[in-house]
């Protein structure tokens, strides 16, 4: 049976580290830290996403007022193979660990999961984390960037970029529902279209909240997918257009806010699972805390495959995670 | 503050799918199924692992008696880069998919988030599973075996075997409480002693269970860890010895029980996220449904680093998730 997770619990606090590139883009202003050399100080790319994930956990846990100690779990995960730059990155801190993989869906993951647990008193206070890094992605699943090797128009930009988010009683956003996603492969083999991949799953996970809601979602101010980007928002619209007009017009894509796409070429948006976590850490939160926003679903979305599957000619399986955010009543 | 996550659930089925070396073991005969030639009929090592999460899955339904459809979480990971044996395995079930990556610790995470939400009625029945194969594992972390590489004495065999479990109301043996693990790096660098890397972990989430049941553990009949091998498990009573030899008598080791080691030549034993999985589904939990154990904690063990890690210099992170399983009342 089919149905939606109700929630009642808050995001208390979040925080983004974001690269060069992000700063330089239209959210550059709303991140909490950033920097030029997009290393944090860090000899690799790899250890550099460890040290972004630090960075925005350290932020969100000041920006809380609760002690480190008093956060009972950390929901994380990465795109990195086995998922290093959250296992590494979390090293330290004497919490609970849970680890996730849901490539770019993963920040709507752990916010779901943590939100379940602290709605039901699992743990009072949990932490969802997450990163990715536009170098260490190349290397690993296209080319290393020093090859300078050609871009697809498809192709998306992985935003470097980690978010932290304290999940709790007490905060001024509201996480109401949940609804996670069914993994979905729909032909698509383009390792430089995730767009087009993502897009069947963001539509099903989407229409599955509208039917679960009987229908009723007037009230939604937007809905945000993670890393469509501008290729797999067009497909999102062409799916979801036959039947919900009414959704396409509150439509945004978390990669498409992200960057400037006439300034700053980076062909179809950006990507990546710190994608919507710094855009709804430092833009998102932000609007429903000032009431500006009143209601959303973020539609977190993830592209499951690896370049050894695609070497193996399989298609590119997908999901879409939805987490229903509101402002305080 | 540290806790324990008290549950009231039960697995109500699980299952097994094997190779060949695993068939040939001790435990031979307890496991679901098997196939002679370690590819469940697929042209890959990595689709075979995917056809193995789908054979334990389907033989796990079966056995719960409950409708595929009446599942309403699946929790999975693997060894795979980017968890492909789950994400690719999964597809064609209708049913939410929750992606993790835990390493060789999968079984025991998936199973405690699935008994977590199944306790507190997120989901009436969820299912964890999980998978690791010998040659994809090898490939992907060591050489090929093609290659015909020499093995060092501490290396342990992943075990190539998928575990599907049903958790919800109404089975035979009890899952009565949780204790997710906290990640540790004590300095070991070798890739060939995961047992090394992981018994340090080990020991402290079964201290810090110690510790949070008053010292009154001596109702437990075993302290299964997950696949530490003869040297892990070595190690870890040198840690627990110092002030718990009570525990020590009652230690076993999933990667020491799978083969024999005179036999088999597995040098430390087994390992991998198949390894507890195919254990606990088809030779502990038998135990616990007939009351010959009425009483233990499943400790998996992972080793959260990558490949590149080690290569950059970097110590091998580890985790350990505690869960507390009884016969029926």
């Amino acid at each position: 049976m089919d149905r939606i997770i109700e929630l009642n619990t808050t995001i208390i606090a979040a925080a983004s580290a974001v690269g060069k590139k992000e700063h330089e883009g239209p959210l550059g202003s709303c991140f909490d830290i950033h920097d030029e050399e997009d290393r944090y100080g860090q000899p690799s790319w790899e250890k550099c996403e460890s040290a972004m994930q630090r960075a925005a956990m350290n932020i969100a846990i000041k920006k809380s007022g609760i002690k480190e100690n008093e956060i009972e779990a950390i929901f994380d995960g990465d795109l990195l193979n086995q998922c290093t730059g959250s296992s590494y990155g979390m090293l330290g801190y004497e919490i609970p660990y849970f680890g996730l993989y849901g490539a770019c869906s993963t920040a709507a993951e752990g916010i779901m999961l943590a939100s379940i647990m602290t709605t039901h008193g699992v743990f009072r206070y949990a932490a969802a984390v997450t990163s990715s890094h536009f170098c260490s992605a190349e290397r690993q699943y296209r080319t290393p960037v020093e090859y300078g090797s050609q871009r697809a128009p498809t192709a998306q930009w992985t935003v470097t970029g980690a978010g932290a988010f304290i999940i709790g009683p007490g905060g001024k956003v509201r996480v109401t529902a949940a609804l996670p996603g069914i993994v979905r492969e729909k032909g698509i083999k383009d390792a430089s279209n995730m767009g087009a991949a993502m897009a069947p799953a963001a539509a099903e996970t989407i229409l599955r909240y509208v039917i679960l809601r009987g229908g009723r979602v007037d009230d939604l101010d937007l809905v945000v997918t993670g890393d469509l980007g501008y290729e797999g928002n067009a497909i999102l619209q062409d799916l979801l257009g036959r039947d919900r007009a009414d959704i396409c017009d509150r439509l945004a894509d978390c990669g498409m806010m992200i960057y400037d796409r006439a300034r700053q070429d980076v062909h179809s948006g950006g990507s990546g699972c710190g994608c919507s976590a710094v855009v709804l850490a430092s833009y998102l939160l932000p609007k429903l805390e000032s009431r500006e926003l009143k209601k959303i679903v973020l539609v977190g979305t993830g592209a499951l495959m690896s370049p050894l599957t695609l070497q193996q000619g399989e298609g590119i399986p997908a999901i879409a995670h939805l987490i229903e955010l509101q402002c305080a009543e």
